[in-house]
């Protein structure tokens, strides 16, 4: 069953549009990016990500996200039903 | 034009699943509750709310998920269109 | 496919033998207490889980370990096959 | 309707007076830059922004003041009408 | 000469609209309440003040704000022309 | 007796896959590696260590792990029977 | 062969010369307290144990000093010998 | 020779005078209050101490300013002639 | 009226004499350098000043302390007269 | 009389041993190195010292500990005699 995360992104200051479009940009055979938004807060940009299993997720955020120019630090939450 | 915002919520230990159907549950002419998810990491619900203006959003978060029970801290995440 | 997670708890003073008595003892459809240590350093102790997906994961640690008496906070780490 | 925000900047060491100066001259079509303060503290600068959406406002953010040299660090806060 | 600070204010869980209008009701001899205004961020409220001198602003916030009901933490930031 | 470390590794942005490589191809007369796992949360890699004693341990950390590229810092959780 | 530990503990505010007395009384036939000494800086008192193996170090920790009236938090430091 | 330390004092939220108060009060044989001050900032509170000797010092903290009601937390900054 | 400030200073490893000695030598027609201690403790070196105004405060500061070789990062605590 | 120290030293990935050494071999006329341990935890060193005086004391940290290939950072513990 498919599995959904956000990934709440970091960017180097001034960064935050790049990495958004970055983010957005990414294509990978391993997950879909559902959806991107520039954010204010403590973090720059969150990211919905969904994928068929966890490993492709991780694969995501440490070889695509990660890799955008700007990205300092991310955080991934997974999506989980408690019910 | 509708904003939106992420709602980062921490919850009580063990409070989890209970935090996440209260904001489901809630209701206001204010706001509109898009999704609501538990997620693992460093926070326990993320919320994504939709509303007519900033001052509407501000009042569903103060006024309505934080009197939600086991509720412990709210990090707002308010999306802006950069491009 | 099986899923794991490590677990990585902190108890209340004086609560660290309790909390890993109380996390060993736990029996749940929804996931495997692989092993549980008590631990030196910033956690107490450090569980693995596997279950047969996320959902159920999450479920044994908001409604199994994070209702153990003396839990303070858990930090769930979900393992992701990388290569 | 306007929307308003305070820009709380951390600067470079030695680098407020500039950081002020150089949010102070910010022109935009985006925004108007209602007040700069230099202050004591945790913050080294503090702006207070108006423009008509959001979007605005966080484009003078991370394009504007976040382009400023010895600007490390920006923390915005968006005015909510609660009543 | 008068004398300004910025009064950044961390609210309980759900107090913000109440601390908000306690602080716009002070009524001091020792500083006027310039503005009030409830933001998202890691803040829940952002008051200006002014004064005669500083003794007088500290007063009004170890004294006036800091006994409002709600209010949890208080950054006092104090405005300096470094020009 | 053989003594047990989890070792929580932070890698830097972008190499958490090679530092896991990295660690499950340590070969040391000191301790054996029992796992490695690359993990979603604050750490990216958790390594399972067994030596024969502290000492032979406190040296793949610091000589083995710490020396593997990208590994930013490790947090040493050694395993204690309290019961 | 003797294995020893610095535990760094933390008092409640005024606690730190009952904390210390309380650590210098405890016996146990799991470790040797060699010395307490109270302390200035971020933590109140640092005691010194020897045990004859790591499990007895954290019964020690956990059943002793954890008990101790007055103990908000301890960090235990296991002595390695790298060379 | 006399010994000297600051130390810096954080009050319970509308405590401030109350502890600054306090520590005046202080008498003791051990040491002598030079000044005491109330501050903005992270602190509330400076308080310079004097004694004859580190352990004079300590005790005035631990089991005098410690004592203080409203005093949650105290840092000790010990004067070092480094030349 | 004068107007006082303590000034908790951070310096890079290894240079707190030469922050101390460079604070120490800092002359200005805006403030006076009451003292200057080297201490032990999370700041190296806590300077005293006295101004006619905050402004001059705050400028030597940032264009005085803030500018010695060595010095990381500086709080300002100005006294207040809560009486 | 003499004054004692606990040196919390925290050092460079991968340069524990080194610092240890490097602080074990410090010979100096103002201080006396009673122990170096290489630690697990948040520390990696712990040294012990002995002067005859608080300033000799911070001196030796500040010129001779501080000045270690590897140390990036350090906290003084000085010993207390409370009762």
């Amino acid at each position: 069953m498919a599995m959904r995360a956000y990934v709440l992104i970091e960017a180097a200051v001034g960064k935050a549009k790049g990495v958004a479009e970055g983010v957005q940009r990414l294509s990978s055979a391993d997950a879909r990016v559902v959806s991107v938004d520039a954010v204010t807060g403590p973090y720059d940009v969150i990211a919905l990500l969904e994928a068929d299993d966890l490993d492709k997720l991780g694969r995501v955020v440490t070889e695509g996200i990660q890799q955008v120019d700007g990205v300092q630090r991310t955080t991934t939450c997974l999506v989980v039903r408690l019910s």
